[in-house]
Protein backbone atom coordinates (compact mmCIF):
# COMPACT_ATOMS: atom_id res chain seq x y z
CA UNK A 1 0.00 0.00 0.00
CA UNK A 2 1.46 3.18 -0.94
CA UNK A 3 0.92 6.45 0.86
CA UNK A 4 -1.52 7.67 -2.09
CA UNK A 5 -3.93 4.93 -1.28
CA UNK A 6 -4.26 5.52 2.76
CA UNK A 7 -7.90 7.09 3.03
CA UNK A 8 -7.78 9.86 5.79
CA UNK A 9 -10.56 10.13 8.32
CA UNK A 10 -12.11 7.00 9.87
CA UNK A 11 -10.85 5.50 13.69
CA UNK A 12 -9.69 2.21 12.68
CA UNK A 13 -9.62 -0.13 16.42
CA UNK A 14 -6.38 -1.61 16.70
CA UNK A 15 -7.60 -3.51 19.78
CA UNK A 16 -7.83 -3.90 23.78
CA UNK A 17 -5.50 -4.64 26.51
CA UNK A 18 -6.47 -5.48 30.36
CA UNK A 19 -3.93 -3.74 32.68
CA UNK A 20 -3.40 -5.79 35.47
CA UNK A 21 -1.47 -6.08 38.71
CA UNK A 22 1.07 -8.43 37.14
CA UNK A 23 1.76 -6.64 34.07
CA UNK A 24 1.87 -3.48 35.44
CA UNK A 25 4.30 -4.49 37.84
CA UNK A 26 6.37 -6.85 34.99
CA UNK A 27 7.09 -3.65 32.71
CA UNK A 28 7.81 -1.06 35.68
CA UNK A 29 10.26 -3.14 37.77
CA UNK A 30 12.39 -3.21 34.28
CA UNK A 31 11.51 0.39 33.07
CA UNK A 32 9.86 2.79 36.01
CA UNK A 33 10.17 0.54 39.51
CA UNK A 34 8.22 4.10 41.38
CA UNK A 35 6.87 2.54 44.56
CA UNK A 36 2.87 3.19 42.92
CA UNK A 37 3.97 1.09 40.08
CA UNK A 38 5.49 -1.90 41.90
CA UNK A 39 4.86 -1.87 44.91
CA UNK A 40 1.29 -2.77 45.87
CA UNK A 41 1.35 -1.55 49.48
CA UNK A 42 3.27 1.94 49.10
CA UNK A 43 1.11 2.36 46.33
CA UNK A 44 -1.92 2.42 48.63
CA UNK A 45 -0.50 5.29 50.69
CA UNK A 46 0.62 7.26 47.09
CA UNK A 47 -1.44 10.07 46.17
CA UNK A 48 -3.17 7.18 43.46
CA UNK A 49 -4.05 5.08 46.59
CA UNK A 50 -3.30 2.11 44.45
CA UNK A 51 -0.91 0.63 41.91
CA UNK A 52 -1.31 2.28 38.45
CA UNK A 53 -0.20 1.93 35.15
CA UNK A 54 3.23 3.45 34.12
CA UNK A 55 2.86 5.54 31.38
CA UNK A 56 5.24 4.42 29.35
CA UNK A 57 3.57 1.02 29.30
CA UNK A 58 0.31 2.39 27.47
CA UNK A 59 2.33 3.83 24.89
CA UNK A 60 3.90 0.50 24.80
CA UNK A 61 0.83 -1.93 24.69
CA UNK A 62 -0.33 0.89 22.19
CA UNK A 63 3.10 -0.57 19.65
CA UNK A 64 1.78 -3.89 20.64
CA UNK A 65 -1.35 -3.79 19.36
CA UNK A 66 -0.55 -1.68 16.56
CA UNK A 67 1.99 -4.39 15.16
CA UNK A 68 -0.64 -7.21 16.14
CA UNK A 69 -3.15 -5.35 14.01
CA UNK A 70 -0.80 -4.79 11.35
CA UNK A 71 0.38 -8.18 11.14
CA UNK A 72 -3.14 -9.58 11.23
CA UNK A 73 -4.17 -7.63 8.12
CA UNK A 74 -0.88 -9.31 6.18
CA UNK A 75 -1.86 -12.41 6.94
CA UNK A 76 -5.31 -12.04 5.68
CA UNK A 77 -3.96 -10.58 2.82
CA UNK A 78 -4.91 -7.11 3.11
CA UNK A 79 -1.56 -5.66 3.29
CA UNK A 80 1.69 -6.38 1.87
CA UNK A 81 4.83 -6.85 4.67
CA UNK A 82 6.13 -3.81 4.94
CA UNK A 83 9.49 -4.24 6.96
CA UNK A 84 10.97 -1.02 6.33
CA UNK A 85 8.42 1.05 8.99
CA UNK A 86 10.37 4.28 10.06
CA UNK A 87 9.03 6.83 12.45
CA UNK A 88 10.94 10.07 13.68
CA UNK A 89 8.92 10.15 16.50
CA UNK A 90 5.77 10.86 18.04
CA UNK A 91 4.01 14.42 19.14
CA UNK A 92 1.47 15.59 21.90
CA UNK A 93 1.70 12.86 24.14
CA UNK A 94 -1.31 12.98 26.91
CA UNK A 95 -1.58 10.64 29.65
CA UNK A 96 -4.78 11.89 30.80
CA UNK A 97 -6.06 9.52 33.46
CA UNK A 98 -4.06 7.14 35.61
CA UNK A 99 -4.46 3.45 34.59
CA UNK A 100 -5.56 1.45 37.28
CA UNK A 101 -5.06 -2.74 37.68
CA UNK A 102 -8.61 -4.03 36.04
CA UNK A 103 -8.96 -1.24 33.45
CA UNK A 104 -9.67 -2.83 29.82
CA UNK A 105 -8.65 -0.18 27.50
CA UNK A 106 -9.81 0.11 23.60
CA UNK A 107 -7.01 1.91 21.19
CA UNK A 108 -7.79 3.35 18.26
CA UNK A 109 -5.71 5.42 15.67
CA UNK A 110 -7.46 7.67 12.63
CA UNK A 111 -5.15 9.15 9.73
CA UNK A 112 -5.56 12.75 9.36
CA UNK A 113 -2.56 14.18 7.51
CA UNK A 114 0.07 14.12 5.10
CA UNK A 115 3.08 15.88 5.16
CA UNK A 116 6.02 15.90 2.69
CA UNK A 117 9.50 15.06 4.28
CA UNK A 118 11.87 17.21 1.87
CA UNK A 119 14.65 14.95 2.85
CA UNK A 120 13.22 11.61 1.13
CA UNK A 121 10.84 12.45 -1.43
CA UNK A 122 9.85 8.87 -1.95
CA UNK A 123 8.71 9.09 1.24
CA UNK A 124 5.55 10.89 2.67
CA UNK A 125 4.53 11.52 6.41
CA UNK A 126 0.90 9.55 7.50
CA UNK A 127 0.48 11.46 10.72
CA UNK A 128 -2.79 9.47 12.86
CA UNK A 129 -4.16 10.51 15.84
CA UNK A 130 -4.31 7.26 18.51
CA UNK A 131 -6.68 7.15 21.57
CA UNK A 132 -7.23 4.74 24.59
CA UNK A 133 -10.47 4.36 26.19
CA UNK A 134 -11.89 2.47 28.46
CA UNK A 135 -15.72 0.93 28.50
CA UNK A 136 -17.48 4.18 29.57
CA UNK A 137 -15.73 6.08 26.58
CA UNK A 138 -13.36 7.68 29.01
CA UNK A 139 -9.88 8.98 27.45
CA UNK A 140 -6.99 7.97 29.06
CA UNK A 141 -4.41 8.37 26.59
CA UNK A 142 -3.61 10.16 23.02
CA UNK A 143 -0.78 11.25 20.90
CA UNK A 144 -0.31 11.57 17.11
CA UNK A 145 1.90 8.97 15.76
CA UNK A 146 4.13 9.63 12.83
CA UNK A 147 5.10 7.00 9.76
CA UNK A 148 6.70 7.47 6.62
CA UNK A 149 5.32 5.83 3.94
CA UNK A 150 6.57 5.00 0.64
CA UNK A 151 5.07 7.42 -2.37
CA UNK A 152 3.49 5.72 -5.53
CA UNK A 153 6.54 5.93 -7.62
CA UNK A 154 6.27 8.34 -10.93
CA UNK B 1 12.33 20.52 47.18
CA UNK B 2 9.44 22.81 45.79
CA UNK B 3 9.16 23.55 42.27
CA UNK B 4 10.19 27.27 43.33
CA UNK B 5 13.60 25.67 44.33
CA UNK B 6 14.26 24.34 40.67
CA UNK B 7 16.70 26.08 38.72
CA UNK B 8 16.17 26.62 35.25
CA UNK B 9 19.04 25.58 32.79
CA UNK B 10 21.85 23.20 33.31
CA UNK B 11 22.43 19.77 31.82
CA UNK B 12 22.46 17.35 34.08
CA UNK B 13 23.25 13.75 32.58
CA UNK B 14 21.22 10.77 33.84
CA UNK B 15 23.12 8.05 32.99
CA UNK B 16 24.60 5.80 30.41
CA UNK B 17 22.84 2.56 29.02
CA UNK B 18 24.39 0.10 26.72
CA UNK B 19 21.70 -1.41 24.02
CA UNK B 20 22.30 -5.12 23.43
CA UNK B 21 20.74 -7.08 21.21
CA UNK B 22 19.64 -9.53 24.26
CA UNK B 23 17.99 -6.30 25.86
CA UNK B 24 16.82 -5.15 22.42
CA UNK B 25 15.26 -8.30 21.72
CA UNK B 26 13.76 -8.81 25.06
CA UNK B 27 12.41 -5.47 24.98
CA UNK B 28 10.43 -5.49 21.41
CA UNK B 29 9.20 -9.54 21.84
CA UNK B 30 7.14 -7.83 24.80
CA UNK B 31 6.02 -4.74 22.84
CA UNK B 32 7.13 -4.17 19.57
CA UNK B 33 7.70 -7.14 17.68
CA UNK B 34 8.59 -5.81 14.30
CA UNK B 35 11.23 -7.80 12.63
CA UNK B 36 14.11 -5.52 12.93
CA UNK B 37 13.62 -5.34 16.73
CA UNK B 38 13.42 -9.47 17.11
CA UNK B 39 14.90 -11.18 14.41
CA UNK B 40 18.85 -11.18 14.10
CA UNK B 41 18.23 -12.98 10.45
CA UNK B 42 15.58 -10.82 9.26
CA UNK B 43 16.93 -7.61 10.27
CA UNK B 44 19.73 -8.17 8.10
CA UNK B 45 17.31 -7.73 5.00
CA UNK B 46 15.62 -5.00 6.10
CA UNK B 47 16.06 -1.33 5.75
CA UNK B 48 18.84 -1.01 8.88
CA UNK B 49 20.82 -3.91 7.58
CA UNK B 50 21.29 -5.05 11.83
CA UNK B 51 18.79 -5.12 14.88
CA UNK B 52 17.58 -1.74 16.17
CA UNK B 53 16.08 -0.91 19.04
CA UNK B 54 12.61 -0.25 19.70
CA UNK B 55 11.89 3.59 19.87
CA UNK B 56 9.69 2.68 22.94
CA UNK B 57 12.29 1.10 23.62
CA UNK B 58 14.67 4.22 24.11
CA UNK B 59 12.07 6.15 25.71
CA UNK B 60 11.83 3.24 28.64
CA UNK B 61 15.37 3.23 29.05
CA UNK B 62 14.71 7.41 29.89
CA UNK B 63 12.50 6.57 32.53
CA UNK B 64 14.73 3.72 33.83
CA UNK B 65 17.68 6.04 34.60
CA UNK B 66 15.52 8.96 35.60
CA UNK B 67 13.87 6.85 38.30
CA UNK B 68 17.72 5.88 39.42
CA UNK B 69 18.81 8.92 39.37
CA UNK B 70 16.46 10.20 41.32
CA UNK B 71 16.59 7.72 44.02
CA UNK B 72 19.94 8.22 44.09
CA UNK B 73 20.04 11.60 45.14
CA UNK B 74 17.18 10.12 47.93
CA UNK B 75 19.97 8.54 49.07
CA UNK B 76 22.41 10.71 49.39
CA UNK B 77 20.09 12.91 51.20
CA UNK B 78 19.92 15.37 48.34
CA UNK B 79 15.99 15.18 48.09
CA UNK B 80 13.40 13.86 50.04
CA UNK B 81 11.32 10.82 48.27
CA UNK B 82 8.61 12.35 45.91
CA UNK B 83 6.14 9.37 45.34
CA UNK B 84 3.46 11.43 43.47
CA UNK B 85 5.42 12.22 41.03
CA UNK B 86 3.08 13.41 37.91
CA UNK B 87 2.87 13.98 34.37
CA UNK B 88 0.34 15.06 31.82
CA UNK B 89 2.72 13.63 28.98
CA UNK B 90 5.39 14.29 26.97
CA UNK B 91 5.72 16.78 23.71
CA UNK B 92 7.99 16.70 20.79
CA UNK B 93 9.64 12.90 20.67
CA UNK B 94 11.91 12.50 18.33
CA UNK B 95 13.96 9.33 17.29
CA UNK B 96 16.53 11.07 15.02
CA UNK B 97 18.93 8.11 14.66
CA UNK B 98 18.50 4.28 14.66
CA UNK B 99 19.92 2.77 18.08
CA UNK B 100 22.31 -0.31 17.17
CA UNK B 101 23.35 -3.48 19.65
CA UNK B 102 26.41 -1.78 20.88
CA UNK B 103 25.59 1.77 20.83
CA UNK B 104 25.83 2.96 24.63
CA UNK B 105 23.67 6.43 24.92
CA UNK B 106 23.72 8.60 27.52
CA UNK B 107 20.51 10.87 28.41
CA UNK B 108 20.91 13.85 30.05
CA UNK B 109 17.72 16.12 31.32
CA UNK B 110 17.54 20.15 31.33
CA UNK B 111 14.76 21.74 32.97
CA UNK B 112 14.01 25.41 30.85
CA UNK B 113 10.29 26.17 31.56
CA UNK B 114 7.99 26.59 34.63
CA UNK B 115 4.17 26.69 33.61
CA UNK B 116 0.84 27.43 35.61
CA UNK B 117 -1.77 24.59 35.70
CA UNK B 118 -4.70 26.62 36.07
CA UNK B 119 -6.16 23.21 37.26
CA UNK B 120 -4.30 22.63 39.90
CA UNK B 121 -3.09 25.74 41.56
CA UNK B 122 -1.08 24.23 44.21
CA UNK B 123 1.55 22.44 41.38
CA UNK B 124 3.16 23.88 38.66
CA UNK B 125 4.38 22.27 35.52
CA UNK B 126 8.44 21.60 35.09
CA UNK B 127 9.18 21.61 31.59
CA UNK B 128 12.79 19.84 30.33
CA UNK B 129 14.82 19.29 26.96
CA UNK B 130 15.67 15.54 27.20
CA UNK B 131 18.51 14.20 24.96
CA UNK B 132 20.07 10.53 24.28
CA UNK B 133 23.38 10.82 22.71
CA UNK B 134 26.31 8.45 21.94
CA UNK B 135 30.09 8.83 22.30
CA UNK B 136 30.81 11.03 19.85
CA UNK B 137 28.12 13.44 20.71
CA UNK B 138 25.57 12.39 17.99
CA UNK B 139 22.09 12.98 19.25
CA UNK B 140 19.57 10.02 18.88
CA UNK B 141 16.74 11.02 20.71
CA UNK B 142 15.08 13.59 22.38
CA UNK B 143 11.68 14.88 23.75
CA UNK B 144 10.11 17.34 26.10
CA UNK B 145 9.29 15.68 29.83
CA UNK B 146 6.80 17.60 31.86
CA UNK B 147 5.92 17.10 35.56
CA UNK B 148 3.92 18.78 37.97
CA UNK B 149 5.74 20.03 41.34
CA UNK B 150 4.31 21.25 44.25
CA UNK B 151 5.09 24.86 44.89
CA UNK B 152 5.84 26.15 48.16
CA UNK B 153 2.45 26.86 49.80
CA UNK B 154 1.56 30.40 50.60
Amino acid sequence: MWLEDIPLGGKMVLGSFEFTEDNIIAFAKLYDPQPFHIDREAAKSSLYGSLIASGWHTSAVWMKLMIAQRYAQVDAGQESTQDNYISPGVRELRWLRPVYPGATLTYTTEPFAKVDWPSRPTLGLLQSRNEARDDKDALYYSFISQVLIARRPG
